[in-house]
Order: structure tokens, then C-alpha cells, then sequence
């Protein structure tokens, strides 16, 4: 697009990496993005589409800046592996997932060695903050954050964009706005029990989120999304099964290896295994906030349980 | 003031109900105030002040709108009992306390049988809510509720009051918000734990904050003014020990008595408990949002503790 020579590569073009492609587009980026299958949605809306990580190297001029939208675990390492060869000194690759943070700062030393700016990119905002402007925490060698930051302020909500210092700081940061987040999800699921569940009194649960959006000491994004889904679906109607990737679990890992007392944190870590044996309100209002921001599905996903199994079992 | 002909009393003028006051003589409303003690500096700024209920009731053309900002239990019935007596049939009397719902479903009843509409009006949005734009849920007889919205509505946010129907329903749908607010501050603080007590980082946490409270999923207001507070003070400075009136613990009774399971909150209130045993981060950082939103003071307050001593005694 004429008026800017910003580029960035994607890898990942999934309900993160897809919009955050097309939010680029908009802010006059030039995108090239990769992914295991084509996207023709997103090349129609003028995302450049790599069918191999040479093509996609060949599309950016250096230093590349290259965005990652892949699961935490093997795919991160899978994608560098594959990508590294058709990189040079100087490129920047940044994790935009919820990596580890140990694994993250294991990844910038070796990365390091071959001269290649790695960053951990821990990204919020969900689904709408990949379309809409994102908020990003960002760790990892100086250098490459320079680099990287004209494109990730393009991305960013205004003052959304920080640089926390250290390899791994970035992940470790958004690790805890994730476990924050669970703890919020559980008490605002757990008043809406409260709401139902006591018997003296016939509520309308979205005109008091409606109500609570405004001007409360509880406003919040999460109240506003709770607010929106009961006013398209019924709280009755939601599976109660709380489905999720599992890398807020390493929050729990952390506390204990630096022995941090977090009672609520993990109670609400706790009660999502928990919503896998039994029904409650409770769980059904965690369900529709999760599907609000960032699109999680209602019920169990059979891919994702899977994918948690084998990780499981290749840790022992 | 011209172009109004809005009135509303105000029994009790400290932190909430004298900005309150304020911000109703700012929109235009006729203030009428009584408390145990002169206000110069609220006179000065335009509210009328009465030394008793016969002035004060004397002032206001039937049918009253009267709001009640005292704290909850026997001094919402001090006044109740001491004013009745100079009120008319019609009349319209709200309590903006955090009472028990149950309480209040009693005074309605009370009040009911002598012609006077009572309302339980939980209010949030803290003292700058109250000063410049607070949060109404209002439960109670709905020719009382008539009677009192074109006053309400001047005080609250745009979309920021809700009717929720039968007497109590609004205190109950206040001490739920208190339940979620309890969960979010405890899931808040046990964040900055993490972020200080994890030694692989030295994090800027006034920087993490300001970047969370943009276009993150966990932007809020108590994100907000965890930044501020930050920005302010030194976290190592605050007292650890929390204070609290007490209110939010007959949130425990009403889910033990409906059998409701709120782990996360429960946990929050017990920790609040604890936070007077000892020293923590995550204490220090409640004290620090709570005294953002409520003006409460840091460390122990003898006052407070005393009437909570006393309350306990009478209960037995």
C-alpha cells in the first residue's frame, strides 16, 4: 500500500492469526501470512498467502518481522525449526501464543546463537483485538524489539503495546493476565449462580449486566461480554463444560516453584476441570464470556482434549 | 436552581452521601442534608443543611424523595425510626446502604403499613461514581421507584440504573456485585504476587497495569485504578491489613442458605480474613485498589473494627 513500507509475515492464519492479518491490511501493512491450508477469505481481503516457508521468506524484506499464531508446545518449535534455514541475521520472530515463558527464553538462546531476535509476544484482547487493535506484552532482546514495534504499535489499541524487559518476561506477563482473567471469569460466574440460584427474588440477568456495565465498580470487558451473550442465547442452553488449552496450568506450576500463595487463582483453575464432571450456572456463564472473546467453542472439543492427552503423556 | 423543580434529601453526608450531594446540587437538584455533624464546606457548595428530621422533613415538598447513606444494621434503623414521624402517606425513603436484603424486605414491610414507599438502592461506582456519575440497582414497590427516578436518573451514568423489581432484589443484586468485586480484587492482587514474587524478572508493574487497561480481556476499572494507585505510592509502603465493614460476608450466609457453591468468592472473603494475620502483596495491593475506589483507609481502623466487635456481640 502506498504511504508505508511496513511488512510483517504470519504464521498461523487461525482465528488470531486471521485477524490480526486483516487488521494489518487495514493499517497499510503488507502481510504475507502461511498456514497449513489456504485461505481464500483472507487472500480476497489482501493477505499475500505462502505455501512454504522459502516463498514466505522470499516475500519480506530484511530484517523480516514474523508473527507466530501457532498452539504452545511442539508447533512453536516445529514452525522455528522448519522456518530457521530460510532466515537471516537480524530477522525478528515473535511468539504471539501462550508459550511457556521458560520455554520461550530456552527458544531465545538458541535463537540468539544464530543471530535471529527472538521475542515472546504475549497478546491479548481476544478474537475482536486481532481485528480491532490488540494489546500486547512484549520480552526479549532489545534489538529485536526495536525492530519489531513499528508493526506491533500499528496492531496495538493506543498505549496497548509494552515491553516488559527480559526473554520470557513477555509470556510470563500475559501467563498472569491469563490467570487473572480465570479468576475474574469465576467470580463474575460465580455471582451469576448467586443471581439464580437464590430463590427470593425473579432477576433479569441481562438488564443487571447491562446495569453493571455502567458506571459499577465491576465494569469490565468480561461483564460487557457476559452482558452481550445472555442477550443472544440462553444461560440454559450453554453445555457447561469448560473447554481450554491448558497453559493457564502453568501459572499454577509457577506459583508453586516460587511458592506464591494464589487460593483464588487456583480454585478457578481448579473448578474448570471441575465444570468437566458436573453442570452449573456457574460454568455455563464462564462458557459464553470464553465464546465472547475469543470465540471458544461451547461443549467439549474432542481435537483439543486429544491434543491435551498426548502432551501429557510425552511430559512423563 | 431554574429550569428544575427536582428535589432529594440526603440523610447521612460522608464519603458517598456528601459527593452525592454535591453532584446533585451540580445537576440541578434541590439538596436538603442532615447528619451528626455541620458540613460548612458542603453548604458553602449549595446544600442546604437541616440539624433534625423536623427541619429536614419541613424542607421537602410530599411526596420526599429521601436517600439514606448510613451504615447498614441498627443505624438504618435509628434513623428510620426518628425520621417516620415527620413523613407523609407517599412519601419515598431509599436506602443506598449495603444492607442485608433481608433486612430491608423487613423495613419495606414496616414502612409499607404506614403509606411510605422504601427502596433498597444498592449504589456502586464508589466516590467518584457518587460525585460524578454512579451505579443504581433499586429494588421495591414500583410507584415508590416512580416516584424516585427523575432523581435517580440525574445521579446515575447513562444506562447506569436498573429496576430490579420486588423489595430486597436491589440490595441482593448489590451484594452479589460486592461478591464479584471481592473475586476480582483478590484475583487482581494475586497477580501483582505473581509478578513480584516470580525472581526470573525485575517488571515495571505501574507499566503492566496501564498496558492491561488497554485492550486487554481483563481491562476494567479496578485494572485502572490499580495503575493509578501504583503510579502513586509504593506498594512496599501499604499495610497489608484489610479493612472492611463487614457486608459482603452475608453473601456466604445467602449462598449457604440457597446451597449455592461460590468457591473463588468465598475464598476471596476468607483471604480478607487473613490479610489481618499477616503481610502480603496481594493484600497490600486490595488496600490499594479499594482505597482508589472507596477512599478506605489503609491498615486497621479501630472504628471499624469496634462496631464490627460490637455487632457480633449483639447477634449472640
Amino acid at each position: 500500500m502506498a504511504g508505508s513500507d511496513l511488512q510483517a509475515g504470519i504464521v498461523g492464519l487461525g482465528k488470531m492469526g486471521g485477524n490480526l492479518a486483516l487488521q494489518a491490511v487495514e493499517r497499510g501493512i503488507d502481510v504475507v501470512g502461511t498456514a497449513r491450508h489456504k485461505k481464500p477469505d483472507l487472500e480476497e481481503q489482501g493477505v499475500a498467502f505462502s505455501e512454504n516457508y522459502r516463498d514466505f521468506a522470499a516475500y519480506l524484506k530484511p530484517p523480516r518481522v514474523i508473527y507466530l499464531s501457532v498452539p504452545a508446545g511442539h508447533p512453536v518449535d516445529d514452525v522455528l525449526s522448519q522456518m530457521v534455514t530460510h532466515l537471516d541475521v537480524g530477522d525478528v520472530v515473535m511468539d504471539g501464543g501462550n508459550s511457556f515463558y521458560r520455554d520461550s527464553m530456552a527458544r531465545e538462546r538458541d535463537l540468539a546463537k544464530k543471530g535471529i531476535h527472538f521475542l515472546d509476544c504475549g497478546t491479548s484482547g481476544g478474537i475482536a483485538g486481532a481485528r480491532h487493535g490488540a494489546c500486547f506484552m512484549v520480552g526479549g532482546p532489545e534489538e529485536g524489539y526495536r525492530i519489531a514495534r513499528p508493526v506491533l504499535e500499528k496492531l496495538a489499541v493506543p498505549e496497548g503495546l509494552v515491553y516488559t524487559g527480559k526473554p520470557g518476561s513477555g509470556h510470563f506477563v500475559k501467563l498472569v493476565h491469563n490467570g487473572i482473567e480465570f479468576g475474574m471469569l469465576q467470580a463474575i460466574g460465580e455471582g451469576v449462580s448467586l443471581l439464580r440460584g437464590c430463590g427470593d427474588f425473579d432477576l433479569d440477568l441481562a438488564g443487571i449486566f447491562h446495569n453493571w456495565a455502567h458506571g459499577s465498580v465491576i465494569r469490565s470487558w468480561l461483564v460487557e461480554l457476559m452482558e452481550q451473550g445472555l442477550s443472544e442465547r440462553s444461560l440454559e442452553a450453554i453445555e457447561s463444560y469448560v473447554e481450554d488449552t491448558g497453559e493457564v496450568n502453568w501459572l499454577v506450576e509457577t506459583a508453586i516453584m516460587w511458592e506464591i500463595p494464589i487460593p483464588a487463582t487456583m480454585i478457578a483453575i481448579m473448578e474448570l476441570f471441575e465444570s468437566r464432571e458436573k453442570d452449573s450456572d456457574t460454568h455455563r456463564s464462564i462458557a459464553l464470556m470464553r465464546h465472547g472473546f475469543g470465540g471458544h467453542p461451547f461443549g467439549k472439543d474432542e481435537h483439543i482434549a486429544e491434543e491435551r492427552r498426548v502432551s501429557r503423556i510425552t511430559k512423563i
